[in-house]
C-alpha cells in the first residue's frame, strides 16, 4: 500500500512472513482479522504466544510436547519394541492420522545434507542410540522421505543401528494409494513392480 | 491430530479459522511458529491485537485508519472534488496501486444484496450523500466490482446522486491488460468492441 496505516501494514508484514502466504494473500488475512470480534483476535493473539512458551520437545523422542515427555511416549499401550524415526514432528502427525501403527517414534530435527551444512552432529541421533542401547527396542523404522537426503540419512543411521542387534527396516515403496498410474514417475514405478506382492 | 497438544492444536483452530486456509496450510503455519524466536512470536502476536485494536473507520470516507480521518482524507494535494465509491478498503488499497487516483474515497462496507438482506441501510450511504450535498463535490465515480450486486449497487446509488448535480460516472469495461482474448468471456468481448477507441 502507498498510503501507510502503520498496524496494518505491520500485520500484513508479519502475515507474508509466514512460509507460502505471499503479499495478497497476507493482505486478506489482515482485512479479515479487522473484521473479527475483540474476543477472536485475542484469542489468536494468544494462541500464538502460548503454543511458542509452552510447546518444547519431549526429553525422550524430541516430538512437540506441552510437557516433560509427549502422549505418545507416556502412553502404556504403545509398543515399546518399535521406533520410527522421522524427520520432524510433522511427520510424526501424519503417521498417527493412519491411526493403525502403534510403537513409538524418534525425531531427528532434519536429515544430513552437506550442501546446507548440516552433518550428523546436528541430528538428535545421540539420543537414538541411547534410547537402542536401554534393550527393549527390537525394531527401528526408517521413515525419512524418499529424497535423496532422506534416503542418505536412512543409510547413515541403518549402519549405525546394525552393530546393535537391532532389526532396521525402511518405508515401502510403490504407487500412492488413490494415484494415477499415468503421472507415476518411472522409478517409483520400477520399485512397485519390484516389490509387487501375490494377490 | 490424535494425540492432543493442546496448545499447538488450538494454534492450528486459530489458523484454520482464517479464511482460504485449510487444515493442511493452518498446521504447517502452527508448526512455523514453533520454529519463530521469542521476539518473532511476541511481534506476531502484538501485531494482531495492535491492528484490532488501533484501526478503525476514517470519519469521513469509511476507510481503515488509525487517526481521526484517514491519510488520503488528510493529504493536501489531493483532487477533492472527484469521489471514488468502492465496495470495501481493500478496493482503496487495490486503487492507489496504480499511483493515478488523485482524488478521494467513499467505502460502502459492502453492497446492496437482497439474497445476503443487506439493503441500502447497511451501506454508508447517508455519509455518500452529505459529503456530496456539501459542495466541492463534482463527480462521483462508482467503483463497484464488474457483477450482479456491484451494477445494481452502482445503478442504485447514482439514481440517488443525479438529482444533486454530480456527474455519476462508472468504471470502464473491456479486455484486462496482459490478458488472452480466447479466455475472456463473450460479454467482456462485446464489451471491448462496443467501447472501442482510435489509435
Amino acid at each position: 500500500m502507498k498510503y501507510n496505516v502503520l498496524p496494518l501494514s505491520r500485520l500484513i508484514e508479519q502475515f507474508a512472513s509466514l512460509p507460502g502466504i505471499g503479499r495478497k494473500t497476507a493482505q486478506r488475512l489482515a482485512f479479515y482479522v479487522l473484521t473479527m470480534s475483540k474476543e477472536q483476535a485475542q484469542a489468536f493473539s494468544s494462541a500464538i504466544m502460548d503454543a511458542h512458551e509452552k510447546i518444547h520437545y519431549c526429553s525422550v523422542c524430541r516430538n512437540y510436547t506441552d510437557k516433560e515427555t509427549c502422549e505418545i511416549c507416556d502412553d502404556p499401550s504403545r509398543d515399546r519394541s518399535v521406533i520410527c524415526v522421522v524427520e520432524d514432528a510433522k511427520d510424526v502427525a501424519a503417521f498417527e492420522r493412519t491411526r493403525e501403527y502403534r510403537g513409538l517414534y524418534h525425531v531427528l530435527g532434519g536429515l544430513i545434507s552437506p550442501m546446507d551444512g548440516i552433518g550428523p552432529d546436528q541430528l538428535f541421533l545421540k539420543e537414538l542410540l541411547s534410547r537402542v542401547n536401554d534393550g527393549t527396542v527390537k525394531e527401528v523404522i526408517m521413515a525419512t522421505n524418499p529424497t535423496i537426503e532422506g534416503e542418505a540419512t536412512a543409510m547413515y543411521i541403518g549402519k549405525l543401528l546394525k552393530p546393535l542387534g537391532v532389526t532396521v527396516s525402511r518405508l515401502a515403496y510403490g504407487v500412492p494409494v488413490g494415484s494415477d498410474l499415468e503421472y507415476a514417475d518411472e522409478v517409483t514405478l520400477y520399485k512397485a513392480i519390484e516389490n509387487r506382492s501375490t494377490m
